[in-house]
């Protein structure tokens, strides 16, 4: 599977290559290349922002958070075959790496191809440029099951060890249907319509070999993972993120975010691990909350987001500061002490979530929510801080509805497949 | 209730008052006045757009078409009386006025008040400019409904007579709950998260006396509303809203989108009639259709988005041409054709919809398609075209599963209060 060439290329968004100064011809910071970005007259986010869907490590994991999210998680059929796995994941692989550029996914695109076909392409992001679209690809922990007996891809012996399902935690209700899977696919771009269209035509493109499980849109970063960028709001209306690893911290993202080759499997060096939570929030119960209140449940101050014990937004917390009537300032169950690595044997996680509103249920309450992602490299990790979190007095205002981890394979170079590392 | 005076105002988004020139400085263009525009460094969609609250118009209808919603439809609660539906509509009209120029919802705002108090404004936009926020109010035909022979809110003498619910159309496949609504805001802005904060903070004002009944998230316009807008696709790929009518043509918009004095009733004079559609899109179906059978059932090409009767974008419909062999080059049962002003007796719409995709089904079918909103003088309009959409070959595609109108009210000037014209 060559690379597709300029010349063979149907280009979608005019404005976004020209502007980038031609396919692949930006590199640059972390996993990708930030390239220009523009805004339309009609309040909408074009952006020409490109990032190299090739390289050591996947992009959308350290890559400067995306502020539109498309999420979702796959099944394979039930009779496909590891011929199936290999085929769809070099397809992806190949589209994938059209689509980051801001190219349609097919060679004839949405209207090249013959009158009498379907189009390759669906068309919903004709005309759009790149949008700093990210596709992130992971392998679930069902994916090396056997059924019935049967090693039907072949890679039961090559399932990490550390792969599997997550435990149950306290204050955990969670929905099947929006839990697991043995493929995920996390699209963030800048414009929300483009990182549909991935997913749609990514569907697509698995049509008889996997299907849709679960896919979540998020519509609010609530995380930076970039010292360039502000600190976004969560739906408790707090600044969440603040002590975010940086893509502009190679160290802790090495020691933290990347499976070494000495972890194991050698597959996945380079790689990481993802876990995904559908936290939906109580808001109503949240917003009836007094302000003092909701300021030591989190432990941060609303407004400049600075910790109890004092400081500005980026003021190390000091866990050990008191108040004047001699109790703790950052209060002992306060989210942010126990999710600091001081008491989490200095675990730090990446983490890359999105702020959801999925209408509302059948009480009038706003289906609201975190939809939590976070990268490591070890589940175990996360599993720690959410134990340390059992006690976390937000835990009445929060329900854990979804539940998935994923092995993230490492990059790969251009004539690659996502899928090599695992079946090669 | 007067006007908040700038000096008393908590001021949410710093960035955007500067740019603006202060509070109610502008004025510009149809019901509101486009201020400046401005990107964050990390993907955002940070738009200092602010239009004004008050005037002749809501806002929001011939506003030039921001990229994001969040629809509400509420019910009154089973014992409110009048008093508190004119107190609710009082409250909205002040808060509504306050956030669509990027203020916090009330004065003391999210950090400002007591600490021993749950703050005013739930804080998730705080830091967040204008971002172009509308919010447009609508009254249901259950607002006027007596129940059990009572008539709740003494308005059922005020019932505009066409303000009926809307019949039931070939292929409705209507689902209650996410139908109809006593009251309506639409809320749409340059950035999700002032949508969903305005809709969140207007559900937790309503408390005690109405509550969301169904809500809707939409992220990529379908229509343009001003020539200053390229023209948007839907998710069937192709351009939509060419020839919506514009708010730079103000002989149409009076002519189809206003209510008159002479229409009646008095109270609606200057104001419209609000059509919501929530319309499921079987896009997997779709996307195994032969281009030229897409670009048939539409009637326009799927590239440019020309008619198929010859032209560009912007090329009139040619409905008399015909093809080599005769036949007719927009075909009989194509989009554009039935839905033309020419089979309509000149009728035309204002349409402001929006692209939907809300997660999938238990078969993995992405849940997407278009959340159909338009304004027009009288909704007999609206049903006039969606009947001649019977025979619209597109029918097959598409599934119409929420529906609801609403008498939009004329705007008010500052002190008065949205509710005033129909209980004053």
């Amino acid at each position: 599977m060559p690379e597709p060439s300029p010349s063979d290329l149907s280009r979608r968004g005019l404005l976004g290559l020209a502007a980038a100064g031609g396919v692949g011809a930006v590199a640059g910071l972390a996993a990708g290349a930030a390239a220009v970005s523009a805004a339309d007259g009609g309040g909408g986010s074009a952006s020409a922002r490109r990032y190299d869907f090739y390289g050591r490590h996947q992009a959308g994991i350290t890559t400067p958070a995306q502020d539109r999210l498309h999420f979702a998680a796959f099944d394979m059929s039930a009779d496909a075959s590891r011929d199936d796995l290999a085929a769809l994941l070099a397809d992806w692989t190949e589209a994938a790496a059209r689509m980051t550029q801001g190219l349609e996914v097919g060679e004839s695109g949405a209207v090249g191809g013959s009158p009498y076909a379907p189009p390759e392409d669906t068309g919903e992001a004709l005309g759009l440029p790149a949008s700093g679209l990210t596709l992130t690809f992971g392998f679930g922990p069902t994916l090396f099951e056997t059924a019935d007996g049967v090693d039907r891809f072949g890679i039961a012996d090559r399932r990490p060890p550390a792969l599997e399902p997550l435990p149950r935690f306290t204050g955990d209700a969670l929905v099947p249907e929006k839990s697991g899977g043995d493929l995920c696919v996390q699209a963030c771009a800048d414009d929300p319509q483009v990182a549909v269209h991935a997913i749609r035509n990514l569907s697509r493109i698995a049509f008889g070999r996997a299907s849709l499980r679960w896919s979540q849109l998020g519509f609010g970063r609530t995380s930076s993972t970039s010292t360039s960028q502000t600190t976004p709001r969560n739906l408790f209306g707090f600044k969440d993120g603040t002590a975010n690893i940086k893509a502009e911290e190679p160290d802790a993202v090495a020691e933290h975010v990347w499976v070494s080759a000495d972890d194991g499997p050698g597959w996945l060096a380079g790689g990481s691990y993802l876990v995904a939570r559908r936290i939906r929030m109580i808001i109503e119960s949240w917003d009836r909350v007094q302000l003092a209140e909701q300021e030591d449940l989190v432990g941060r101050t609303k407004g400049e987001g600075g910790p109890m014990s004092g400081g500005g937004e980026f003021t190390e917390l000091d866990l050990t500061a008191t108040t004047p009537d001699g109790a703790p300032a950052i209060a002992d169950d306060a989210h942010v002490r126990l999710a600091h690595p001081d008491v989490n044997g200095g675990i730090r996680l990446l983490r890359r979530g999105y702020n959801f509103v999925d209408g509302n249920d059948e009480l009038g309450r706003l289906d609201a929510g975190l939809f939590f992602l976070s990268f490591q490299r070890d589940p175990a990790r996360f599993v720690a801080v959410q134990r340390s979190l059992a006690r976390d007095g937000l835990n009445e205002y929060l329900r854990h509805v979804g539940s998935a981890v994923f092995a993230v394979p490492p990059g790969v170079q251009a004539g690659a497949s996502i899928g090599d590392g695992l079946l090669g």
